[in-house]
């Protein structure tokens, strides 16, 4: 089974990075793009027996360590 | 407008995070994890008259921009 992890830094959080990519954009000719938020993807193939075990699982692997959960949200999806 | 650019390494390209990723929740009792691919999600805020124009202009930001094309491919999502 095929899990996807999407970890972005919560609202009111400070993004350098999206700050960065932004300003990169501009600078290219990308005059359109107002906000920028950058984070991270975690695709992970898990055994299972079902969906709702698998998202549990995966669910659990987000707070314990693919998340810092003080800045960061995550949202899971079994695919 | 916001788009949504998933950038992720391509096949057969090492992934040193991944592996990371995956001996760290090895370690931490996940033992049912195979395969971990790490990548970037980048979420933009784009001024555009009708979501085909924002795609496009999305897809050219991540030629030019967010992706890597040696190494990454990237898929661009307007929601």
């Amino acid at each position: 089974m095929k899990a996807i992890v999407t970890v972005m830094l919560k609202d009111g959080v400070l993004d350098p990075q999206g700050k960065a990519i932004g300003h990169a954009l501009h600078v290219q000719g990308f005059g359109e793009v107002q906000e920028v938020r950058a984070g991270r993807v975690i695709e992970l193939d898990i055994d299972a027996r079902d969906r709702e075990a698998a998202a549990a699982r995966v669910d659990e692997m987000a707070r314990k360590l693919l998340a810092n959960q003080v800045i960061e949200s995550f949202k899971v999806e079994i695919v």
